[in-house]
């Protein structure tokens, strides 16, 4: 059992798991929440305050921090007293955090790979690079790390896991589809931090195919799919961190990540793309000043967070899991629909935020309680699916699979209360 | 008369001024090049010196410069006896510049308005803003300052006049019309400094309509024209320095400048400008560096002159001027054609600097022989156009009228020689 949980980070998705930590405090014990920007910290703790969210009474609170700093990070989660640490802050943060967790012996968690800032798209498969190395050190100290505990990945991979445990013997095929149908209004925003929005796709596309990396630029493959709720949806193949876990855990020949563009972001993209200002290196202007173009890129566009009180539509986010089941061909399409308006009333975030936010927190409550306490370094696939996905039913995110024409909800707000 | 050339800047079109200076150099004298960076003229010195481009045995000589100091142009001015300056510089150095003109009593060329880096189309007319606030001062110091001597403004200046000296005896209209039929080869690329290309056109769009100032938005109002050489040609209203003048000085109700745009051009800027990546005015990075977008837009094009070797096809620009002759309607075309290709074999430099830097020199030279020395500062359409058009036509760009179905070289190379 494990209690007092230490968010890093204060940005959308940390909005939505301070909410969800508050709600679930009776569980979760102490909440604290430190990001560089304290200001940031406390804004979200008054709109926890706001929309009463706290279960019980109990302790929220704002730290300044800079979480490169691994003393500072460690110092922090002892005067805490956090036996669980939700990183939701910037992904090049990953590895000094895991640092302090591990000098701790506390609980890690995170939604998205670890990134340096100068480089992009790195040598498959990504969780290699730095995430993996840790593992023995993890075991060693006997600590939990949760890697990609958000959608996705995250929930996409418990999909996958219930796929293999419940509707196939063999899976041949997983494709992993995330299609946000919604509008925000603006000319042009990303969903979340731009700067690592954009890194998603400046470099290569890797997919598994066949049981080997394959590689492809961006926009070069596209596929319509004709989704639940959200209907005919164009997507591309796209570079994404679940790939690079489940083509090596779950023993699967085929593993793909489409996500839904419109032409208003790939007109964008390609663009910026094309003259240089999605780079991470830096240039020098004429007046002899060292700038990173990506990092100005991210400084003028609409802060994310700021969409969410005009956010309309819903977000269609799934595994389409194609094999065989007792001889047979089978093809299941497990799913979540999550509405923005919805999200938005709820905890004050647009429904991106919200279906990565939601994740980490049940994540941490099943750490909190021991199911998920498993003392060492874990993708989502590696642990039980269902009381996860039970879990996410009862906190804000519903299950269901699509199987030929019938769409069923297999994890409901009642079914796993 | 006067002699002894500096010229400020060493850029795309202070290269080409450079070429046709020493080609000139038994007029104009000794050459000087001034810019904050020594190594950019010794570059051209280098250019003009393997070109073979001296007329006679004289001096060309590199000098490093801070324009905006107004004490070291002066010292440089007196100390090279430059008695002509030609600047060609960025436009934000118009004003001191010119003070070290009134300062010395030289003579004083430019080919674009002054702008502040941190304004962007303010009121009209522009010259009012900085130039004509000056006429005075320079009266009095008996200073010949001759004001937009490039192509446009600049030769379509001296066209307007043309018209009203020779073709017509009320003008009701004059378009400019500003076609580059040419193709650089880069998925995109400004054909001068991408700063001041840019900032041409994210402010309002300024017309002399009826009378009046009119303001549009930029790519509000389109038009296809149907020109000499380069063909059917799509254009826009662009405020631009020329409608600032001949708005004032020639008693004409409509000036329009229109100008071409590829598909390409415009998908760039419209995502640019609508993500606020054009702006003059700072932004802070989440890292807290302040910096100007517009200044990275510009550090991550190519540097125009880059494009000279592999630029192809040809430019046309000229005066659509409509009135009355001997009580009958009547409509002319005055306009020049430039080939890319021609421009850099002869002075190592694409056609739009061509166009742009000969006809500075050829003031010069007006100046140098007393033509125009006229003591005080003036736009070109209140200068003789005649031997600016001869004299152009001498040393690179010749004048031809479209009048009918008939297009007649009016100011040839034999013609005027």
């Amino acid at each position: 059992m494990k209690k007092n949980v230490l968010i890093v980070g204060a940005g959308g998705v940390a909005q939505v798991v301070a909410h969800k930590c508050a709600q679930n405090n009776d569980v979760l014990g102490d909440i604290h929440i430190a990001s560089r920007t304290v200001e940031k910290c406390e804004a979200i703790i008054r709109s926890v305050h706001e929309k009463g969210a706290m279960k019980v009474d109990g302790v929220i609170e704002a730290h300044a921090l800079d979480a490169t700093d691994v003393a500072a990070t460690t110092a922090l989660i002892e005067r805490t007293k956090s036996q669980i640490v939700i990183n939701v802050g910037s992904a090049f943060i990953n590895m000094p955090v895991m640092s302090a967790c591990i000098a701790t012996g506390a609980a890690y968690i995170d939604t998205a790979i670890h990134e340096e800032p100068d480089k992009v798209c790195e040598t498959p498969p990504w969780y290699g690079n730095y995430e993996w190395k840790r593992r023995e050190e993890c075991e060693k100290a006997g600590v939990t790390a949760v890697l990609g505990a958000g959608f996705d990945p995250g929930v996409v991979n418990a999909y996958a896991a219930l796929a293999r445990e419940e509707y196939l013997d063999r899976i041949d095929e997983i494709d992993i589809i995330d299609v946000n149908a919604g509008s925000h209004g603006c000319y042009f925003a990303t969903n979340f931090d731009p700067e690592i929005n954009f890194r998603e796709f400046t470099g290569q596309v890797w997919s598994w195919q066949n049981g080997e990396w394959t590689s492809n630029t961006m926009f070069e493959r596209g596929k319509e799919w004709d989704l639940p709720v959200v209907g005919r949806q164009q997507t591309y193949l796209t570079g994404h961190d679940e790939i690079h876990s489940l083509s090596q855990t779950m023993n699967v020949p085929n593993v793909g990540f489409w996500m839904g563009f419109g032409e208003r972001y790939i007109t964008v993209f390609t663009v910026l793309k094309n003259l240089g200002l999605l780079s991470e290196k830096p240039v020098t202007t004429a007046e002899g000043q060292e700038v990173v173009p990506l990092k100005v890129v991210k400084a003028v566009l609409p802060d994310p967070a700021s969409l969410a009180p005009d956010y309309t539509g819903k977000t269609c986010i799934g595994d389409l899991v194609k094999g065989e089941k007792d001889g047979q061909a089978r093809e299941v399409f497990i799913y979540n629909i999550a509405d923005h308006a919805d999200a938005y009333r709820e905890v004050g975030s647009q429904g991106i935020s919200y279906t990565a936010g939601v994740p980490p927190v049940a994540a941490a409550m099943l750490i909190a309680n021991g199911t998920w306490d498993v003392g060492r370094m874990v993708n989502v696939e590696e642990l039980p699916p269902r009381p996860f996905l039970s879990l996410l039913a009862d906190i804000g995110l519903t299950t269901w699979v699509r199987e030929g024409e019938e769409d069923r909800e297999i994890y409901g707000r009642t079914a796993g209360a």
